[in-house]
């Protein structure tokens, strides 16, 4: 069972792969992949492209832990069943940073958190994940068809789901100290245990990564073309400084990665490649800022 | 006494200041100072210099903060009193981010943490905070320099104050996920509640400050017309990512200032200008990665 769950989320890696690849028309990339082992067990498949003529970085990584202790961010509570026998967390996080401000940096997880039995097998589980986009020069048709995407792919699959995984997403992706959203959402949801087998789990996230990648490549396809300028692509990497900000200090993916003594490179390698901070901002910073913070202070629930 | 010591702290403000201004031979550089109001009580004054020929950036803060409850990062256990009638929180932090990566990055904070009694005046209090060092290519030299003359201020003070302070430091300085510490260390106190008079605790802060400034300056002197090549300067942004790591996860100072609703443009003012991650290393930064590892982790202490 294990090992199956696997190569499902395996293939949903390379489809993403294959896919974000096509996007580079260069050669002279840095492209990486490269297998890892988790000494306390479990491991994954971490491939980064950077570099790129499209893409500055932007990592879609592989992991499956296996664990005796949950650690503190893993929030088993919904499950019925103890850990006695150890927990397995298995998914995908894909989290891209594209050269062009005018494409929005986005990031997409899945994963299954399965409390396992004594023969090794999964005795209760929960699916979680989502995904949120995070735009430097926004424009509101590409957000408004990223949520009306998402509220369509979820529909057959519960009610409330687009509804109740959208709101989530803006709660959950907030930065407090700066009182902003990361973005403009997208949806969100964990410890999820809506579904009565873990095929229709599978197939549940199977759907959400496949949704994530049409909708962030037709965003990809309306502005690869557009050109921008250094004001643009400097606040692109102040606004960068947000998103290491919300990683490092909040997120729990990050956190639950570090707790579980995960491959740092890899779980890192969700950061931006270049960021900049500045204390004194200049007067085309502040007219940037003030049209996004528009955009990504308010919600875009359709 | 309030009034008498926030003069204080800003005259070693002043002094750091004029200092390092010292260092830039260029009018075409960003200089800030602000003064801000903290909404529930105190506030600051912000220093900053940044994109100079010297500095990327530079900041030397003030800040003097009341509150009615102690923010969880306080620590104000070692006090005998209780904080019925709120408390003050004071200090200098000073930040340097330098050009030429042959010059370290340096830390500086001094401050004061009193529980005011009802008259607004202090009841107890104790004092905190210490200098550490970030170099990006290490001298041997520069580093037992660093540790001696702070050795040497220390002792009229207190007999241990050198042995314990430094060994706080390689302790507090530490990226627990990177198995790295921050730099080669220097001097760290916290809840130091030794000195028998608040005009003592003064002496004493003032004298760590000068201590800092002399050393670094020294440090600085050696070293600022030192060649280096891209593949270095790259590497000390790869290494100021660390940096950024450590302040925005572990500092309890950057903690404290986002809970206590400090003003997070100064508090973020630490961060570099400009950082870089990137998950595929070159050999060079290998190379450059393993001579720096040999000195950052491992004892400095003379």
């Amino acid at each position: 069972m294990i090992h199956d769950l696997e190569k499902k989320f395996k293939d949903i890696q390379s489809y993403i792969h294959k896919k974000f690849s096509d996007f580079e028309d260069s050669n002279d990339i840095d492209v990486s992949r490269d297998e890892w082992k988790r000494p306390e067990g479990g491991g994954g498949i971490t491939q980064v492209i950077a570099n790129g003529n499209f893409f500055d970085n932007c990592a879609i990584n592989f992991s499956s832990i296996y664990g005796k202790d949950l650690p503190k961010a893993a929030l088993a509570r919904t499950l019925s069943k103890k850990a006695e026998y150890g927990y397995r967390a298995m998914g995908i996080s894909v989290i891209s940073h594209p050269k062009n401000p005018h494409i929005p940096t986005s990031h997409m997880n899945v994963r299954i958190f399965a409390i396992l039995d004594q023969n090794n097998d999964i005795a209760d589980w929960w699916v979680g994940g989502g995904y949120d986009l995070t735009p430097f020069l926004p424009y509101e048709e590409d957000i408004i068809q990223w949520h009306s995407s998402a509220k369509a792919a979820l529909e057959p699959f519960g009610k409330n789901f687009y509804e109740d995984f959208s709101n989530n997403c803006n709660k959950y992706f907030e930065i407090p100290h700066r009182n902003e959203r990361r973005g403009v959402g997208g949806i969100f949801f964990d410890n999820l245990t809506d579904f009565t087998s873990i095929n229709e789990s599978m197939k549940f996230l199977k759907s959400v990564a496949e949704c994530y990648v049409d909708s962030y490549s037709n965003i990809i396809n309306k502005r690869k073309e557009t050109q921008y300028d250094e004001i643009q692509k400097e606040f692109q990497l102040f606004r960068r400084g947000r998103y290491a900000e919300f990683n490092l200090i909040y997120d729990r993916g990050t956190s639950f990665g570090l707790q579980s003594n995960g491959r740092i490179e890899s779980i890192l390698a969700s950061l931006p490649s270049d960021v900049k901070w500045s204390y004194k901002k200049s007067p085309e910073y502040d007219l940037l800022q003030e049209n996004l913070l528009n955009y990504i202070n308010k919600d875009w629930n359709v």
